[in-house]
């Protein structure tokens, strides 16, 4: 996420130097050669010195961290948000770990991105045509989220403003859930093993279905603690609806089956819009 | 599915006429006008008469009433196939539909296609890069086997000999199986209503993960009715794994949670090898 945003800054024109830190050292080294940085520092503190805004991208569960270790670059006024799945959480610890420095934070949600992770996945387009959700309070730090939202704008994402608990309801449903179930099914599918037989007849609805479940476990696990509550409402609506999938069938009552058949398709169809054209067969 | 074909082997260069039949007027018109086709006919019979090959795409449990309809045209020898998703009940009912022509049956599922259906969907590269299982027994048709290969292989599929039972319990893993949690997944997401915040909130994750609910309900009605046994299996197997994740979380246990994304994560790793270049974003 963040090679991206340095790749989408330097397509797009941005103005700004963009300074780096990654843990790895061969990951700075290869932003810095792929020009998604224009320089790279050994600490977090000293790549977040000076800087208007610094995003964080790391798994959910160590943005705290890392926000301590930046504090002390941090300059009066400067603004810190993030690329987080979860929002309630880190509206919470980020404005601790920053106490003392005279910055302030924005969260932020860009829904972007693939299953894979790392630097090598970084994509200079990955933001385009896609949407950031916002998490600032209204009149608390408004400058802050001001130049937050035009820096998404800025890469080519339409932002949203969300408090975080409305965030993150729904992202555990249009987000969480399908991940989880990609998962499932994933494990269910490969339980007796991978045949050959079994991977030929995957096809093009196995593949879509289950793409999200390659994403990084690492990521994810911390995505699930931090929104454990709402995923698992989600989690629930999903388990009363395969039973009941389950009975149906078991019964042999094929016409309320394909009625549910009717209603997934409906829901799918009301809520994605931008089907047309973009959908891969 | 057969207006994809027609337009295949017309792209590809097959000599021999094809003719078409539809319920509807309008679809025999828009493919006769698409060059699917080379004439249509007002009944399956004629469409059926004199020809070689006898495609049958149509929902399954409609497809021995087709093979019934078109019967008088067939003449001895012909072979007649289908591109149904499941096989064990189409190869009891075809062949007693067939009784009394000269015909013979070999079943054909092509892994290819869309959420979209109907011939406004038809696609001359559908089946290119696909998959076709033919569910020919050894020793019995050969010769006929052997021209449905062909016709497959010539539109760009590759070929795999199944036997009936074999194939119906792999698919309702690698695609049936998907299906229905697609349409779970958009159930529970669209559970109340589709707002315009959990729209916005709808990135490629869901997209993906619930393509294939948007699919032809009756299509997918007969699937689930002629192949109930093994698509059982399969949501069992699901249900399992969804209460072990519900109570993994409920009972906080995060890193069990993570040991379980990254079984899923290597059970698509390993059942998607062509993972690499085609992948939506």
């Amino acid at each position: 996420m963040g090679g991206s945003l340095g790749l989408a800054l330097k397509r797009r024109g941005w103005t700004g130097g963009i300074a780096g830190w990654a843990r790895k050292p061969g990951v700075r080294a290869a932003a810095l050669e792929a020009g998604a940085v224009d320089r790279v520092e050994d600490t977090a503190a000293a790549a977040a010195r000076g800087a208007d805004l610094v995003v964080l991208c790391v798994p959910i569960l160590a943005m705290p961290g890392l926000a301590r270790d930046a504090a002390p670059g941090l300059k009066d006024g400067a603004v810190v948000t993030d690329v987080g799945s979860t929002k309630t959480w880190l509206e919470r610890e980020i404005p601790a770990a920053l106490t003392g420095t005279g910055a302030s934070f924005v969260g932020s949600h860009p829904i972007a991105g693939s299953e894979q992770s790392g630097f090598d996945a970084a994509r200079a387009d990955l933001y385009e045509g896609s949407v950031t959700v916002v998490t600032a309070s209204v009149g608390r730090a408004a400058p802050a989220a001001a130049f937050v939202r035009e820096v998404w704008r800025f890469v080519g994402s339409a932002v949203i403003d969300l408090n975080p608990a409305e965030h993150d309801r729904i992202v555990a449903r249009t987000s969480h859930l399908p991940h989880l179930a990609a998962t499932l099914v994933a494990i269910a599918a490969g339980r007796d093993g991978a045949s050959p037989a079994v991977r030929a007849l995957c096809g093009p609805g196995f593949r879509d279905t289950t793409r999200v479940a390659a994403g990084s476990p690492a990521v994810w696990r911390d995505i699930l603690e931090s929104n454990s509550g709402a995923i698992l409402d989600e989690l629930q609506a999903l388990r009363g609806g395969l039973e009941s999938m389950i009975r149906v069938i078991e019964e042999g009552r094929f016409d309320e089956a394909q009625q549910k058949l009717e209603q997934g398709r409906q829901a799918r169809l009301s809520l994605w819009k931008k089907n047309t054209g973009e959908e891969s067969p």
